[in-house]
């Protein structure tokens, strides 16, 4: 204060900070939302879906979930296309969903059946009216949903690692947002958290010396780290030695368009990963995960649910929030959609920079009329990347925690690793 | 999924709703706001209107009802004309309301009669200021304000139901919101709640197949309907064919601006109506209702309040409001301002389609500088409604439940029904 | 309702009111927040800066406020320079504060010290980073800021009321907001708190008929009132004679930019003021007050709050605040921001008027470029104002409460009171 130099580097005068919108809006009509919507989203657990509607959120948009007396499941835009009213409150039949204020029934592709004010239960006129809906499909205990245009709906992807079980093993799908960290929905941009998955270096710091380790003790160890695109996103390769002399290597993945390949990181048993986890945007703001895992006993997928201290996230006081970080106040501490003007990327977010910019590649291939990477239309049009693999159906991927005892095989693991 | 043919009719693409303003806006300067304020509407109940200054909001002003120490009701604007403090903290007095920061005291029609930190309690200034002021009148229990044009304030309108009263009768006023189906103030625009009015299709499915009957069983019946417009605004009569043989002849009346004429959906007994509603539009997404009735025993204006497997709406559980839906649900579900341009109107919706045509003519009307309907701007002129009664002061009405032997007494039942 | 004038001053057609925004705002960028940036805030007590990060909002700016491990204070922007993490999950060390994220440390001006993911710990580019912070003085117990642009960050200044103390008195700082009558954070714009300084006239109405006289009884009678400009503000002289012939000048001041000298209403003794008390906008629609005092037993600070029949303001309950309104009632219920558009400034308003004035004058001269009133750049280049009292640090005041015998001594008071 005595000084007669003028202080530096002050925050007066800071401009205002933007955010990269074209990569975090999510809703329909953005650069981003439309490419998001050239792919299947999980909307639900599969069981989410019963006679009582269900509200969902998903891509900004708000929905009714339901399942209809013969066990099909329908996603439908929630005001009845008569006058309005929701069908939150309509009645699940057999052949539909009932609005509850003048009783037009809609089955599960928005089809009106019945108008029983009308003359004849509206048979001149109930064709003329359809309820809007999308396309869901059950697969791996979750219903996805496509919201895209219909023209380009493609195939939802299978995933090696769902479909080739080791024996005793069996799938579990879990909607408590593993791996976000904290609460089941989380108050964010998605990509946030997407970016995160390529973002190796935090583990130490925000996962090692901040909440103590919440992980394993190798994954402490801050790791040589390569990163790599691949036919289907962007992977990590991070090469840890251990004191024993052999090499741990671990693959992790970001698969387009919000898919997490993240191998345990308490490493269990050295081998691929057993999970997929999908990141859904539920809107610009707010996100949650789902992911689905090959276990040998029910409930083992939140068996490594982190723990802070001995405790749940949702059992720490504000203060143990504050004093314990973990990545869901790293990254809801980022604000609801980060301010990208004020970042200073440096050479350990390369990996941040690159699932930004394959993000921004296949957005700007959308907006030019053409199929963002991982598209298969139809079951003989797939993908480069499974035809690579002889494979028309199953997407093939290298995550996982690898163990190798010489340098040379290095190499072999950023391809898979030697012990699949 | 496999299907070659692209969905037809999914969500996606779905333009923005919108909504036809110029009927559901009530907020001053806006169409419909100014159509509203060339009547009187319900402010509050007599009991209101204390020496506690009480906030109330009506088309969506902010004002402070009080009575003063010699018992007349006052209804100021809430910010002291002096510098700007809440009258809510005002004390009231023998003679008006004195603002609490520098005590200046306002009569019930805003007339400065203090202003104490100024000389001689401001004997020069305070009649060049005035605090902004609306008329009131009690009647019938109610306190009814008048917030249009001064030079366009019309007579308090009498009606019929409640000026002729049958031996043993006396009147009885309630705010609870009664017809609304749920909560005191409800949190949509007024007219979804109007136009529910001359919605009878609505009935045996709403109240009947989806909350179980709420009303009496010959409720339940799907009736012949047909519409016709009044001097005073729209009436419906429905037809129900008993299996007695008899004919049960249901008439209820939208009447211009906001009054809804009902009679019991329970039917103790046939004859006309017992109570008048006004459908006070709190704000442009909230209203509340008024009601005054003929009743035998205090209380009695309640006892029909709905109930849903026994219980009162304020007691349902959050799946309970979803299973069992009423006017509540259904109203409130079609958002806080329903969306028009996504409605597709049916046969059954003529009813709804009469009644926004002739507010839609009655807004215009205003507009053009000219009175809407059922307007009298003083004793000697009134409305040609009332004239053609041979009466000029009483508005007569049709609203009841009627029951007739023969088919020739429905065209006699239109005008009012035989039983009067 | 039967007269055919039309009523006069009704509320319809009232316009929207405005405020004056050049006065009110107090964000970055806009007059009056400019304006306030060219002077020193109190951000917090001396304790409020531990090593646990402290969120704190000062002029619409979140920061974060932290005490290093060497005992320094530091003011930072909240969002870490590298990815926007939040720095109240940071981590408090012997040399600054680091990032939750990925270990970024910065010291208490921004320097980043470390960058723990990056080769050599980030010493190639650390340097060309820095986290946008602001400088801090601590002094009374208080804690500092300066939000200003650099090169016009003026000395701290010092008040004779705290620098002079009389034998056994020492110095105690609140952040309970003494003065505002009500909670610690009051939410309206801090303008609708500063002129009511120079506003003696709403005494003995509001603190007087309203809610009991909440202050000694000479408080409660009507002053004789004069305003004067001074070198540092405004100042007040209320005159009121007492029963025994005595008079009791009361003298209180309003200095730039919101500082608050006013002796207790309680008047314990006749004497100087005993507390300089700071108005701090936190944001556009809400402020705190911080008060630094000269005392003989600790906490004898709060002892003189208000009480309301014996409670009190927090124990009060909803009735209780409406009928015994106080200073936070009146303030927060001329609106977040009062409507100046629709005041009627009076003749006991002058004292208002003056302050509002002086701030047009002051905020008019920072936006010409000058330097407002009360700025001293350099220890060699005192304001005006203390070189006329032939000190170059200490600000004089005259704030306080006297009691002379004769009239003739009524001058004398105006320029500090004859028994100081």
């Amino acid at each position: 204060m005595d000084s007669h130099m003028p202080d530096e580097g002050t925050a007066y005068g800071l401009p205002a900070g933007t955010s990269r919108s074209e990569l975090t809006l999510v809703t329909a009509g953005t650069p981003g939302g439309e490419f998001l919507r050239r792919y299947w989203h999980p909307v639900g657990l599969a069981s989410d879906a019963t006679e009582r509607p269900r509200p969902v959120r998903i891509l900004g948009e708000d929905l009714i979930l339901f399942r209809d007396g013969c066990g099909r499941a329908g996603l439908v835009y929630p005001r009845c296309v008569h006058r309005g009213t929701s069908l939150f409150y309509g009645r699940v039949e057999e052949r539909g969903i009932r609005c509850c204020y003048h009783g037009w029934l809609f089955d599960v592709e928005g089809r009106c059946l019945e108008q029983p004010c009308e003359p004849e239960a509206g048979k001149k006129m109930r064709d003329r009216v359809r309820q809007p809906w999308y396309p869901v499909v059950e697969r791996y205990g979750l219903i996805f949903a496509y919201l895209g245009p219909p023209d380009r709906k493609p195939l939802l992807p299978r995933y090696d690692l769902l479909e080739e079980l080791d024996e005793g093993e069996f799938l579990e799908a879990d909607d408590s947002s593993i791996g976000s960290g904290g609460a089941v929905i989380v108050p964010c941009n998605w990509l946030q958290h997407f970016e995160n998955v390529m973002d190796p270096f935090h583990v130490p710091i925000l996962h090692g010396s901040f909440s103590g380790p919440q992980f394993v003790e190798q994954m402490a160890l801050m790791p040589e780290v390569s990163f790599a695109a691949t036919d289907r996103g962007v992977k990590c390769l991070q090469v840890r030695k251990l004191e024993d002399g052999k090499i741990f290597n671990r693959v992790t993945e970001a698969v387009m368009p919000t898919l997490r390949l993240v191998a345990s990181p308490r490493v269990t048993r050295y081998t691929r990963a057993s999970a997929v986890g999908w990141v859904l945007p539920i809107d610009n703001t707010s996100f949650r995960i789902y992911v689905v895992g090959r276990v040998r006993k029910p409930g083992e997928m939140r068996e490594g649910t982190s723990r802070y201290e001995g405790k749940r996230w949702s059992e720490l006081t504000a203060e143990e929030h504050q004093r314990l970080p973990g990545d869901y106040e790293a990254q809801t501490g980022q604000g609801s959609i980060t301010l990208h003007s004020e970042e200073h990327l440096a050479s350990s977010d390369r990996g941040v920079a690159l699932v930004r910019r394959l993000l921004k590649e296949q957005i700007d291939i959308v907006k030019a009329g053409g199929n963002p990477m991982g598209i298969s239309l139809a079951a003989d049009q797939p993908p480069a990347a499974n035809q690579a693999h002889g494979n028309q159906e199953v997407v093939r991927t290298e995550a996982g925690n690898y163990l190798v005892d010489r340098d040379a095989d290095r190499d072999a693991a950023q391809s898979g690793g030697p012990e699949r």
